[in-house]
């Protein structure tokens, strides 16, 4: 999961808002975190802040609903290029092969924000619509490739449950091991793809 | 994972520290957990507890390395039997079909603990070697399963990661999503091991 640029989007208060909850929970993480710390990072009025939530959860939940839903509309990943190198974008922009140490620091933030879901069910709903999202996305770069004839017929859904579980597991090993072998799972899952579908991953 | 039996075990002690950590574990959560709460499932004198640990990541982390060092003497899945049969019984024992609320209780704490390892150097360290003794048990069952004929010839070494990562994901999956479709994830690496090894899983 690449580190997201958000100076690219229009400034308004809930973009500034946004901006700077990814920023206080890089530095932070979330069992650190504070509305305190949140405002430390606000170009605007703090006042605004305060006055908008009740406290960190809500502004966590709406961060991750925002940043789900710049990934339904803006997904680097589903241009109308090929069916083989929109899987190679999606699989490269959720596992990257040299995260830099902000993305590294997102990662080991959001997953603690996912093992947050093991007890709060609002965390929970959303962490159930982020895996949908990227199960069905598989699923229809998968059927496209069988359709299209690039890639070899196979359980699109199998497969795609695979990939989010796959997923899902090295990002957490890449935070929670020393010296996690990220490249060394990262080629497990591409032989994977590629017995299932035939598609290959350029070097 | 299945629940622990500690009753099973010698009543020293400190197998009734681990016991009470356990219960307080599956009860509260790591967030949620304190000493006291810790103390209050302790069948001994409470000051034994307070005597011995500085606090609750001193006791939770003696407590992983007592898990760990008993799966690594008493594994209820390499008793020498056949290749297939252990790998069968390894996989059912971390992703069991039809968990209990005690299981899924306990599942919820390890996810909560594994995500305290993306900020605390003595957490990551024990998921380290937690990691790396299942991928070797992967690893020594399968080189067995090729050794004997049982499976087909395959790279052990990327299969053993690939289940790894895919038990971890799956863990996480299972207690931080509505409704986890646990049957399938679990149908989907059982084809996978199919598509790799050629061993069956019987239904």
């Amino acid at each position: 999961m690449v580190a997201l640029r958000f100076d690219e989007f229009e400034d308004d208060t809930r973009a500034a808002i946004m901006l700077a909850t990814y920023r206080a929970l890089c530095k932070h993480g979330y069992a650190n975190l504070t509305i305190q710390r949140i405002g430390d990072e606000f170009e605007m009025s703090k006042s605004l802040l305060y006055h908008h939530y009740e406290g960190k959860d809500e502004i966590l939940l709406e961060f991750l609903e925002y940043l789900l839903s710049r990934l339904q509309t803006e997904t680097p990943f589903d241009d109308g290029r090929t069916p083989g190198s929109r899987l190679t974008a999606i699989i490269d922009h959720l596992l990257p092969a040299d995260p830099d140490r902000e993305t590294v620091s997102f990662v080991r933030a959001m997953v603690e924000l996912r093992a947050q879901a093991a007890y709060d069910p609002a965390y929970r709903a959303h962490f159930t619509r982020t895996d949908r999202f990227f199960r069905e996305r598989f699923s229809n770069i998968l059927e496209d490739g069988i359709d299209t004839g690039a890639f070899a017929p196979h359980d699109t859904e199998r497969v795609a449950s695979m990939l989010v579980t796959l997923v899902t597991g090295s990002m957490v090993e890449r935070v929670t091991v020393d010296d996690p072998d990220t490249d060394a799972i990262r080629a497990a899952i591409d032989s994977y793809v590629e017995t299932e579908t035939g598609h290959t991953f350029s070097a």
